[in-house]
C-alpha cells in the first residue's frame, strides 16, 4: 500500500485536547512535519511535545516571511507559494519513499490551516486528514461562554477584513468569532463599536495554554494581539 | 474542595476523535450523565463505550419528546424546561454530595448542544468544560474538503431557519455548513438551488461513524436526513 500523509489537527493549545487518534499517529510516524516561525520550535510541535518517538525524521518548516512584506505585495503570495511547494516536494519524496508522513496543525486542519495548502498540492498521494478541536472551541469552553442556541446564527470572520466589511459581517448573525487580531486590533475595536457589540464581546488569548488571558472587551487595554487571539461575541441566551 | 461538573465534549462520532482529557476524565467519574432519544442508548454513551467505569453511576436523561409535539407548540418549550430543570436536579444532588459529574455532549459541547441548558441551570456550581471535536469538522476532514482560507468568512446555519433566511445567509458568506437537517432537507435543497450553490454543496451523513455516507449534493436522492447529518459548502479555492 502507498504510504500516507496524515494531517492532524494538534487542538487549541493544551496537549491533552488532542485526540486519541492523534497521538497513535503521531507516536508510530516515522515522519513528523510540522511550521515554525523563524527562531521558533513551531507552536504545533511544541503540543506534539514527548509524543514525537526519539528516532522519527522531523521536518521543520520556517515560514519565510514573519512581517518583512506586506501582504498585499504580490511578493508575498509568490513567495509562500514557492514555500508551500518546496514543503509539499519535501513530503512527496517520503511518501514516494514509503514512509508514513504526520503533518501536524494548530487547531482543525481545514480551518484557516496552512496545513491545506500543501494537502491541495499533494492530490496525487494518499492522504487522511484528523479534526482537532478548534482554536474557538477551547475559546468559548474556558471562557464559560455557552455560544450558540437553537437557531442562532454563527459567523467567523477573519480580522484581515475591511472596517466595513467586519460591521457589516457582524450584523449578519447572532454569534460571532473574529480571528486572526494580531495588528488588526484596533479596527476590530472600531468595528465593534460601530456594531454596539462592544460591551457583548470576550476577548481570549493563547485560550486552554499556561499563559491564557481572558478579558471583557471593555476592559482590554491593548492595541496589537498575538497571533493565538480571538474575539468572541455569543450568540442569544437560552430560552428554555 | 467542591465537587465539579466536567461537561465534556464527546467529538463527531469516531469514539478514537476523543481528547485524551475526555478519556481521563471518563473513566475517573463517579457519575456519568448522557442524553439520549428514548429507546436508544445515546449517541454521546455510546462514543464513550467501555471507557466508563462499571462502578460509575449513570445518569440517564431520556428526552420528553421526539416528533409528538410541534416545536412551535408552548407545550413543547415548557416541556423541556421541565425536563432540563429535572436534569440540573439529579446533578446538582451528586455534586452537593462531593462527587464530580462527567455530562457526556455529542461534538462540542457550546455548539448547539444539549448541555448548555444545563449549564446554565447550574452557574452556582463549579463548572469546567472540555471542549471536543466538532461535528462540522470531523465531516469536511472526512469529505476532504478544506474549508476555509485567507479572508474567507464562513457561516454556520441551522436549517430550522425559513427558506428565505437560509438564502440570505448563503449570500452572505464563502464558506457555508447547514446543521440539523432532518425533516428540513426539502427547504434546504430549495435555498441552494435559488442560491446557485447546489453544485458545490457535499451532503455528510453520519461523519467518521462506522455508517458514514457522503454525497454531492445534486446526487443525493432522499428528502429525509437522520439527525447526525450536515451540508458542507466550502469557501474559495486557495489561490497559492
Amino acid at each position: 500500500m502507498p504510504a500516507i500523509l496524515y494531517t492532524i489537527g494538534m487542538g487549541p493549545g493544551d496537549p491533552e485536547l488532542l485526540t486519541l487518534k492523534a497521538a497513535r499517529l503521531i507516536a508510530s510516524a516515522p515522519v513528523v512535519a510540522f511550521f515554525a516561525k523563524r527562531g521558533r520550535t513551531g507552536h504545533a510541535r511544541t503540543i506534539a511535545g514527548n509524543l514525537v518517538p526519539a528516532t522519527a525524521e522531523q521536518l521543520r518548516f520556517e515560514y519565510p516571511y514573519t512581517t518583512e512584506i506586506e501582504l498585499a505585495d504580490p511578493r508575498y503570495a509568490e513567495g509562500m507559494s514557492e514555500f508551500y511547494s518546496n514543503c509539499a516536494r519535501q513530503i512527496a519524496a517520503r511518501l514516494d519513499a514509503g514512509h508514513n508522513v504526520a503533518l501536524l496543525c494548530e487547531g482543525d486542519p481545514f480551518l484557516y490551516g496552512s496545513a491545506m495548502y500543501l494537502f491541495d498540492r499533494l492530490q496525487n498521494h494518499r492522504l487522511e486528514t484528523i479534526p482537532g478541536v478548534a482554536g474557538m472551541s477551547g475559546c468559548w469552553s474556558r471562557a464559560g461562554l455557552p455560544f450558540t442556541h437553537g437557531d442562532d446564527v454563527l459567523s467567523v470572520l477573519p480580522a484581515t477584513l475591511d472596517e466595513d466589511s467586519l460591521v457589516t459581517g457582524l450584523g449578519q448573525c447572532h454569534a460571532a468569532v473574529i480571528m486572526k487580531l494580531g495588528r488588526n486590533l484596533p479596527k476590530v475595536r472600531r468595528a465593534l463599536h460601530r456594531a454596539g457589540l462592544t460591551d457583548r464581546a470576550v476577548y481570549v488569548e493563547r485560550g486552554t495554554m499556561e499563559n491564557e488571558r481572558i478579558f471583557r472587551m471593555r476592559d482590554l487595554d491593548t492595541d496589537v494581539a498575538p497571533y493565538f487571539a480571538l474575539i468572541l461575541i455569543p450568540g442569544r441566551q437560552a430560552s428554555r
